[in-house]
């Protein structure tokens, strides 16, 4: 279970810590330390020391971390260590990329039904899939249990889209339109926006010479 | 030109800022307060406040921000006040998804050329382009003056062709491959990974009942 006492901004460095730790292991390299763990990522060990101090006592002074040890309790600590099934809805390309792309498998993330509004769609395979009528949405999501939803539908359709979702039971949305959903507080959204990544980089690019 | 003496992980957060600046103008709202963005972004104001002061002075003390003058300089300052021409490596499903991404033309990025290696796929159009022989990359990088690569590739060959790109002259990738880049320090690369924003979630998510 979540606790309530750890800031938001510090959960969603976890994710990012868990990947570091597992290049580590994959490099056979099974000791480590926040200062390396920080060059990896760009931040600083205390911040690192600090972060991972919320959940418990990780490392010995001057020892540092046991690799596979911290790479295990993070993810029992972020829930997983368990797969996770999920709905899709949107089979366009968009769609269809995110029901194909490996890394979800690779880290026990499952796309168990894929779902469109359009007639010329529903009923045709996507994958190991086929493409059901939306209306079936929020059935599929109470038969299954199922608790996270991807948004790949047009800006217009996503807020409607995603209210049928919370109707369901889904509390996380991994959200591809580029627009702020309205949704209940104990529903969790992640967006995925290109352009805020664009943006940080552009701040950077040498215009001299141009 | 950028400052090198700002953190990094200031310059990621001004685009959350200029997003939720726009989003104020959009709603004739044109003064705001560090308080009132932070709790538009779920972020301190000291922290908001310590972020900006890398870059001047933009409110008065009591008075609060004029949001159109904010919103100006932080495009300035990201030189997000321009148009910027980026090339795409990858003509699948991903690939068709991002050049038909209005988000990147609505904040003035503009995919100028497309490229694959399927001969199937060369010189067939996609959207208002057609699809190049990736053997043509470096040259048209060069031709254009880009400097903004999308890698929508397969992991296995995400890394060679980041490395044709920054042949060609690139200098900012945004990348989809589930994989790390190496690349010379003055590339700046943005990763694309939808299972962080998973794993941050499932942190949330109540197994209780199941």
């Amino acid at each position: 279970m979540a606790s309530t006492d750890v800031p938001e901004i510090v959960v969603r460095r976890l994710p990012l810590y868990l990947r570091a730790l597992t290049r580590l292991i994959e490099a056979n390299h099974l000791i480590t330390s926040s200062q390396e763990l920080g060059e990896m990522l760009g931040m600083s060990s205390a911040q690192i020391r600090k972060d991972l101090s919320y959940f418990g006592e990780f490392g010995k002074q001057g020892m540092g971390y046991e690799v596979p040890y911290l790479r295990d309790q993070l993810r029992r600590i972020l829930q997983v260590d368990r797969h996770w099934d999920m709905v899709l809805v949107g089979a366009g390309d968009l769609g269809h990329a995110i029901a194909n792309y490996a890394g979800f498998k690779r880290w026990g993330y499952r796309v168990v039904a894929v779902f469109d509004n359009d007639p010329a769609k529903i009923g045709k395979p996507m994958g190991e899939l086929t493409i059901r009528n939306v209306a079936e949405l929020e059935e599929t999501i109470q038969a299954g249990h199922v608790r996270i939803g991807i948004l790949a539908v047009p800006a217009p359709h996503a807020q409607a889209v995603a209210e049928r979702m919370v109707r369901g039971g889904i509390r996380a949305i991994l959200n591809y339109a580029p627009i702020n959903l309205n949704l209940p507080p104990e529903v969790r959204v992640h967006s995925i926006d290109p352009v805020v990544g664009l943006q940080s980089m552009s701040y950077y690019l040498d215009l001299v010479g141009e």
